[in-house]
């Protein structure tokens, strides 16, 4: 017979969801209201504003869309892209390839531009895909690719689709909060991140952000977007800011107190102290990892603290392992993705999850799991090196 | 300065969302685990069999979409719609023209069956229709139509579709729980709903099933679906229920611990009890509403119980009146919709709101505000004529 379900209290650090802070959770469960109630709509403004703060930006058009991120990259895809355009696509992992088969369900044509599994985005080939595709109308890249923990120069590409007269559509799932992100600055026009990585949130809801210019090209459309849910010149009826909201689609109440919630928890430590929180927790558990004699796959210059893809060493078995840690210790992390898979694992720093206490404990899982099963490690020196990093 | 979000504790009786019992709260507010944790995986196959139970289906292809209601509606278009294709769209009330706009999107042709806003779909219309377009590859209709109030014939308009070689795809947003719905022996080919209605569980998921019939349409596609993100050929991966689940998108951990707690409570009353309940409750509310002078917009035979569209007396400021409610009781009614707006209220009784003190509430409420503000109705008299109905 069916019964309530009572989830583990399970400690979250893989490729996410992250932990989700007490605080977050207590928002969720408050009561529902309605989606066209007054407080609900002051909660929506301040949720915006909010979220401008976390993508440091003034875009008008900044919301979250009432769907995972997968569907944020889609929200961008299907208003931006018309039939028979041309759109760049970098692919240095899996979600460049989920950018392509959103470019090619839109009716378009994507020129592809692969980089290898780990690398960032190469500035360089992507100037020579606009020399050989001037007629190109967007670039399209994955800030911190979540399947292999490498980042790109989200300024330098951007800059280079708006020398190209194209729009620049960027992933930040696994970037916003995490690592430093300036969404104005930086010159990108279309934006999708999700709120289940270094927001801490629960997973569900994908806030977008989109430019002036950007905006335009919705406003021009002359073939209808595919898709009437994500259609962001509907949306905007509800999310706009105009005096009087219209119903598009019944909002993810308890979804968006959490986001309210987390998007406050950030902006009350401030951008800059959560992206030091990343990479200086994230310096601990490299050091850890290196004195256990693990190795990282992807290089340090390019290297996402909130993410870190850590070799499998030879003759482990990688299932065992992941298994042994959730049934042991209640950790997860994560398996490697695509061509990744058993090779390495994905180890989670983001948000909530990134502290001292997940460091330490993965560490010592690590290292318990890996000795049981055999592995040729160096025990008992991992908690000692992360350590000598806390005490600076 | 923003500071954390504290809802009013409301009575939610408008269409949706309908009150969220603390029982569903609380599920929703357990600790996140892995959308690819072993548990939740588990919580899965659960949710699984107790959305067949709610569908009355023995359909495979069950699910929720992690998505609103809306988005529910698009996944079963854009799977079994390919452009060229011409589908047979019942309007009604708002949802209709909501289907019809998915039809064109997806490159089809819609051909519009109308009838009256608070009418039932004529299906002697339908028959016509299909007569006159015998290339009709589907029929598209709403169950219960929240916009007026008003339900159809499913079982009739399965049969026309099935008798015409065309599947039929049916909202059933606020009919799931409230009243009798039999997905199979009805012979329903793709149905969507919605979490927040009759289920009373948080709004932004929306339980989808699909026939073996429209399985097979959606295998033999040349076309591939325009979204990635509701390809429910890539969602089945996911869901489907192999021994190894393939990761598509980050499934909303959270939400569906509180869809799986709230249709265990409907499969701890019964199907059959819920939708006793609902009808009773309504009784109990008309009663009430006619004994103080108003009307109901929708006539007997397709009345909806759940969704109570009321006429707004002469003279009566209808915005004014929704305000007072919210403002002196804390009760949430809905406005009219399209059509219906500034001439009905529509009072839902849906899910955890169909209760008894739900129902006095309301009366006492809105006989106070519409004394209040002069309204010609006659006072002291609904209350007994709703405990008449109570007390059988």
């Amino acid at each position: 017979m069916t019964g309530s379900f009572y989830p583990p209290q399970r400690t979250l650090m893989g490729p996410g969801p992250s932990d989700v802070p007490p605080r977050v959770l207590g928002a969720l469960a408050r009561p529902t209201i309605g989606h066209l109630d007054p407080q609900f709509v002051a909660l929506m403004d301040e949720t915006k504003a909010l979220l401008q703060y976390a993508f440091q930006t003034d875009n008008a058009l900044t919301l979250p869309v009432s769907a995972p991120g997968s569907a944020g990259m889609e929200a961008c895809f299907v208003n931006l892209v018309s039939p028979g355009d041309t759109v760049i696509v970098c692919r240095n992992g899996v979600f460049g390839g989920r950018m392509q088969e959103n470019v090619e369900r839109c009716g378009a044509t994507a020129i592809l531009v692969d980089d290898d599994w780990g690398s960032a985005v190469s500035v360089d080939k992507v100037a020579a895909a606009f020399a050989a595709h001037p007629e190109a109308s967007a670039l399209a890249f994955v800030h911190a690719e979540t399947s292999t923990g490498a980042y790109s120069d989200v300024a330098a590409l951007c800059a280079l689709a708006r020398e190209h007269g194209a729009l620049s559509i960027v992933d930040t799932v696994t970037s916003l909060g995490g690592i430093e992100l300036r969404v104005d600055d930086w010159g990108a026009d279309a934006v999708y991140a999700g709120t289940q990585k270094c927001l801490s949130c629960v997973p569900g809801i994908a806030p977008v952000t989109f430019s002036p210019a950007a905006v335009e090209r919705i406003q021009a459309r002359e073939h209808k977007v595919q898709s009437w849910f994500l259609d962001m010149q509907l949306v905007m009826g509800y999310w706009g800011g105009e005096s009087k909201r219209s119903y598009h689609h019944t909002a993810p109440v308890n979804a968006l107190y959490a986001l309210h919630e987390s998007l406050l928890m950030l902006k009350e430590e401030t951008l800059e102290a959560a992206w030091a929180r990343h990479a200086f927790n994230h310096r601990a558990l490299v050091a850890g990892l290196e004195a256990m004699g693990l190795s990282l796959a992807v290089d340090a210059e390019c290297r996402l603290p909130q993410l870190n893809a850590v070799r499998i060493p030879e003759g482990v078995d990688d299932a065992a392992v992941r298994a042994a840690l959730l049934r042991d210790f209640d950790l997860e992390i994560g398996a490697g993705l695509g061509a990744l898979a058993g090779k390495t694992w994905r180890i989670g720093l983001m948000g909530h999850s990134s502290r001292r206490r997940n460091v330490m404990t993965c560490l010592a899982a690590l290292e318990s799991v890996l000795s049981t099963q055999g592995a040729a490690i160096n025990t008992g020196v991992a908690l000692a090196a992360a350590e000598a990093v806390f005490a600076g």
